[in-house]
């Protein structure tokens, strides 16, 4: 049977690699930049290098950078004394969006996972405790999700980090904003209750 | 606000220019292609490199083509007497797909559609009649959906194609596949009863 001639056949297949598109997404991308004119298909190609060639992670903190470290390490103005230890470079921007920290970060790159391998001692904290001895921060927030690898990885490095006297926090649990009672499970429920506040 | 740097801000801004792609898509699939080590990054480069030199369409017909002609052309074995006439490149695929089809395409490029502008006189007919008269098909099967640009381009295609004496068909409507009545709007239903055949 006649199909398409190969190199779109190619460009379908590699566009069916990403995450979120299907085989009819693919072929109606494909199709689309077949027949654009408004350079759509050019700015691909040169940002599509880009980020091959300019992105790397920032050797303090290990968020995206372009520069010799990334736009956070290099503004003067954040706090220098509050760490916010996050797991993956999208997690800074999650809670950049917020405005509600201001400030440094860093990126551990990677969680304990059993599954996956990776066992207490794989995760990277010789940088981290190197960082921590010449910045000496007052207080590093652990940002890590409530999965049960994320809470391992947490009690595993506050233990770690505690032995350092400093102040670590993990971030609250509790009811999600702009939601009922009656969507909230019984464990987020419980630690609502635990850590509830006085009015 | 601290955001992405700047060269992955360009490429989630180019990939939400593909259809079916939002805001939330696109930063999606720029992340994955920071941190794949698969290849993806380079095929999608060489790929898009490759569809904007190697893809033309076909000089004959106006499907896409890789060689001189498109492989449909380039076929012998298919039947030189029946041609089926399509508006888009893609419908000749959907047509072959089918299996039913054995003859050769013409592809018309475009449909009457006064909204954008596309009157008769603007249809691409010239090169469809030079070749008709040099190839002669025994039939023409008019295959361009049933919207009323489409219907209105058939009837005026239809009109100019039987002062060659050339029989001139167009596809059946009726009931779509698999369906039941109670799932056909009155139109269908119309068509589908005055199209009706002897068992």
């Amino acid at each position: 049977m006649i199909d398409f001639p190969p190199s779109i056949q190619n460009l379908i297949q590699s566009l069916k690699e990403l995450p979120g598109i299907g085989p009819r997404s693919a072929e109606r991308i494909a199709l689309y930049l077949l027949e654009e004119t408004k350079g759509t298909k050019q700015r691909l190609v040169l940002f599509l290098n880009e980020i091959g060639t300019k992105i790397k992670l920032c050797p303090r903190c290990g968020f995206y950078a372009e520069d010799r470290l990334c736009s956070i390490c290099l503004d003067n103005s954040r706090d220098k004394h509050c760490f916010c230890l996050v797991i993956h470079p999208i997690d800074v921007l999650k809670i950049e969006r917020t405005g509600a920290f201001r400030g440094l970060y860093h990126v551990l790159g990677k969680k304990i996972s059993p599954l996956e391998g990776h066992d207490p001692e794989d995760l990277p904290l010789t940088q981290l405790l190197q960082r921590v001895d010449e910045e000496k921060p007052k207080e590093i927030i652990l940002a890590f999700g409530t999965d049960a690898e994320a809470e391992a990885t947490a009690l595993y490095i506050g233990q770690v980090l505690k032995k350092r006297a400093i102040k670590v926090s993990s971030l609250a649990m509790g009811l999600p904003a702009g939601s009922g009672l009656e969507y909230a499970d019984s464990i987020t429920l419980s630690y609502a209750l635990s850590g509830r506040r006085e009015l």
